[in-house]
């Protein structure tokens, strides 16, 4: 039987075009432009190196209502600030794209963050400080994160707020709905949280400012 | 019936978190480390403005052995040597992970396309230039690609290399076994290459050197 072709047909076979035009690649780069250009290909310590940085993933892990969010921005507009080049995935620009063919059934939820972790590791090949904030409740699909980075190149970061906090802020009024049992599998209410059990970092907000917790992210980097 | 929780339980909820902490994000950013830090969030503007160039897609399309991998690899060690930051997408990097759980079916080669297209528009969001390099044989999907991006921010660059011409150089026997019949579904061969029919950009590689090409290239985003 004739084995489907798809796997060499759309440019993914790795190797497929790039044997096709070995003759191609012998042609001399441009002189002068300057030492890169003697690299055959650029790698993730070349983009690094321009960046002027170390690429890392800090994923950020919590209840709704933790602060999640506000930390990433402020660790975000703080980095950028230092001069870094940083990246936020998160539901705004996550769940309304790549993901909008996801429901919220438990294989959709760790479909979900399989697609983030493998576009944080893209992000970060590309050289990028890579900023993730998803509640990402469950232990295994941290981990299967975790397993996609060299050692050093992930964080995992407890954004650890105490339920009753969360519950107490609610601002859209979610765990007041949970609660009144019209919304289900919200998770801390009726669906498991895992907190983090060696987190390589716990950002306790409720006894420090955000700022302070940011400064804790940036010097766990240096 | 309660309402699936899902959307408001994995942080992707948009503003469900941001809310949850207004009170937090008034608390002033650290003063006088730059600018930068007057702003709340960091927007495209200004991870492109710190990268020092426009972001852009160039979107590669062409058959199996026209030589996408190769102009790509050079368009991005030649970017890299003028100091841009690029990122290419393609198959070495997105089968494997991102898309390691698609087949080749039509729903799932369309899905491919779809989810790379995607990541590509969060890569132009980080800042970068992204470097598409898929075959890409319809020109649905390619519209699909270039509608996620605002004009100007996509380039269609069609690699034309004559089926002839790629299927002399098959350095991996691929054509040969699909013109034996052992592999199904081949671009050019059983399955259609729809050829861009205005594409921003041409790239005649039989008649320059990828070198003269990938000039073109950069003259395009000038």
């Amino acid at each position: 039987m004739p084995r489907d072709a798809g796997d060499a047909s759309d440019g993914e076979q790795p190797d497929a075009d790039r044997g096709a035009d070995a003759a191609l690649r012998r042609v001399p780069l441009r002189a002068g432009e300057n030492v890169f250009n003697q690299a055959v290909t650029v790698d993730r310590l070349a983009r690094g190196m321009a960046l002027k940085q170390k690429p890392i993933c800090l994923w950020l892990t919590g209840l709704s209502g933790s602060g999640k969010s506000t930390l990433a921005n402020l660790l975000e507009v703080r980095l950028h600030g230092l001069g870094r080049h940083t990246y936020l995935l998160d539901g705004d620009n996550v769940r309304q794209g790549l993901n909008r063919d996801l429901g919220f059934s438990d294989s959709h939820r760790t479909e979900n963050i399989r697609r983030v972790a493998e576009v944080a590791k893209l992000m970060v090949d590309a050289g990028l400080i890579t900023i993730v904030a998803f509640i990402s409740p469950f232990r295994d699909e941290r981990q299967m994160a975790r397993d996609l980075f060299a050692p050093g190149e992930f964080l995992e970061i407890f954004v650890d707020t105490p339920l009753e906090v969360c519950e107490q802020r609610d601002p859209k009024g979610l765990y007041r709905k949970a609660r009144a049992g019209l919304l289900k599998n919200f998770t801390g209410i009726d669906s498991a949280y895992e907190a983090p059990e060696h987190a390589d970092l716990r950002l306790a907000t409720t006894s420090a400012s955000p700022d302070e917790l940011v400064d804790l992210v940036l010097r766990s980097m240096a």
